[in-house]
């Protein structure tokens, strides 16, 4: 891609994916030991944030994720019960958008020292935010790690938080949504997204690290929608929107979906880029305006749109490639389940993505 | 239980049982979200450590661990893949246990700052674990996450590991093993374990630390197998045997199980205890030696028998309740699959726990 500044978070988004290319090839060996046998994975997923694997008839997707850094958020506000949503919405989100309806999810919390009273104010946020998604926890482990976590030192727990979630291939489907179906003209809805989700924390606390200081979560909260946020910590833990129910929901009512991308790091253009197959492209020039907090944080921080765009979602936190003729059916099916959603572009014959977005046009090959 | 000491690994049993009830308790009210649905929670498994969902005909145990601070010790000799072994025997042993033969696992590494060349052990000794085990590695993440991860300062990249493990029902059995069809007079079977597996390393760490210093694990290591560890490292790293093949073999020869302990924190009597049901208790009076480092451990430390049989698994690995009619064919499988094992006692009509070990009668009620 041709929007990729020097390391802006304090992370190199390509050494880990030199990484996770590694530990994926040495998992790819694996799969011979299930071949023809319960647990079979199908391979047609490379690529993809979700595995499908076959029991009988049943077919299973499994996902797996944490929520980053933005956990030192809610321990600076002290606030536990939104994290919740979260994780649900890293793990089911990744699902929905291979087709796999999200049914159970496990969880493992590891902390330095225990405290029983954020462990329950996070376990009901979880307990909200599965009841959201109709999902059952079926699956869980605290585990004790003393020095081995850290975090924020005025926290009365400092703790990082996973988890797997598994799913089932939508009966509608023959087979997982991949994008192999996608053809230049079909239509691009995008999905609002009111908040960072759990990606691009990194770049999110270093701007306002260095711009307000050690305890800018305290600082008052100056984007354009300042009636929502009293603090820069409140409008940053604003909780991730699961949109899984809302998509079942298009496939429950026979919508056509070609490919769905769910926006977490890497940004709008490298996410949607996963789904584009048979060599083709994107113009998506109506996307969502940036999130008022991105926007305010470019600002302050003067931060490129370049770089907002590839660490952050900017305000679209899932993109599905349907029909033309559907879109408007698709569009008002999101809308019913409370969801903003509007269409948002279309597919290309040429490579590329391309952004047309308030300061300009961004271009990726 | 009446042995429990105070605290000496430095964190509370206790106060870890009470959140975990807590955030179960928090889980079962989701449970209702798949009730008639993919992903139905059963709720026959309570109080053990893997979870059953069903999918149409497919029943399927779920189970989430890490691997906790055994991982300093791989940091200290900077040797990364046998840590594999581990994780992969902490949910694949959880779910043999409960009739479970695991089939896939997804894992997450959370580090301070990526090193390729760790992470790249780390996935060839999971590799190699999952090739035992017969596992596909079906779903994967790493996360970077600053100074939210922690561990021996010396070491190349700091970082934990968990997974979550799914198993399919065995299809001998008509329901998941618990322990209701145990009855007095039926044999127990035990599984040697050479190792540690991936518990109590708090308090060997800190028993280690208080008697050798800083520089604990470059110690000679002077247990009755020194012939096999030259330091004190080694001996702590010695990686976790995986009992599912042997267990899952018996199952396919068609030998009966009523039970099975997987013996993790808490020991051997309170692990056993989970699966007593009916009022039921045991005398194991032929357990296994004292793993040689936790003999030693014991003596250089002043541990009591009561504190090492409450942490440590003290070279008994698991437990499996057969019929006395089998117990021999039992120990004769598992011994044909490359395990020792050996019938360590007997169920009773009376409730309670009691270990006749080298050091004296251990009684739990």
């Amino acid at each position: 891609m041709s929007a990729s500044p020097e390391n802006p978070a304090g992370y190199s988004i390509e050494a880990g994916n030199a990484a996770s290319r590694n530990a994926y090839g040495w998992a790819k060996k694996t799969f011979a030991n299930r071949a023809g046998k319960p647990g079979e994975a199908a391979q047609d997923l490379d690529g993809g944030f979700a595995n499908e694997i076959r029991f009988g008839n049943a077919r299973l997707g499994i996902s797996s994720d944490g929520i980053g850094t933005k956990i030192e958020v809610a321990e600076r506000v002290g606030r536990y019960d939104t994290l919740g949503f979260d994780l649900v919405a890293m793990t089911a989100d990744d699902l929905i958008v291979a087709g796999f309806v999200p049914t159970n999810l496990s969880n493992i919390i590891d902390v330095n020292h225990l405290d029983y009273g954020v462990v329950d104010q996070l376990m009901r946020g979880l307990h909200d935010a599965c009841n959201f998604a109709q999902i059952a926890i079926t699956g869980g482990e605290i585990a004790e790690l003393g020095n081995r976590i850290g975090g924020w030192p005025g926290a009365a727990m400092n703790f990082n938080w996973c988890s797997t979630a598994i799913g089932s291939l939508h009966p509608s489907l023959a087979r997982p949504l991949s994008g192999h179906t996608a053809e230049a003209g079909m239509a691009v809805v995008a999905l609002q997204s009111p908040s960072f989700r759990s990606n691009g924390y990194s770049l999110a606390r270093k701007t306002l690290q260095k711009v307000l200081g050690d305890n800018w979560h305290e600082a008052p909260y100056d984007g354009a929608d300042a009636d929502q946020y009293a603090t820069w910590g409140e409008a940053l833990l604003a909780p991730s929107l699961i949109y899984s129910p809302g998509v079942a929901a298009l496939l429950d009512a026979g919508l056509p979906l070609h490919g769905a991308a769910h926006i977490t790091g890497g940004g709008v253009a490298d996410n949607f880029q996963r789904v584009l197959k048979n060599g083709l492209g994107a113009v998506l020039d109506n996307l969502f305006a940036p999130l008022p907090a991105m926007q305010r944080l470019c600002e302050i921080g003067g931060l490129s749109p370049e770089t907002a765009y590839l660490y952050w979602n900017m305000g679209t936190g899932m993109l599905l490639v349907t029909e033309e003729a559907s879109a408007a059916a698709v569009v008002a099916s999101l809308q019913a389940s409370g969801y903003v959603a509007q269409v948002a572009g279309h597919l290309t014959a040429a490579r590329g993505v391309t952004l047309r977005v308030e300061s300009g046009e961004l271009r990726y090959e």
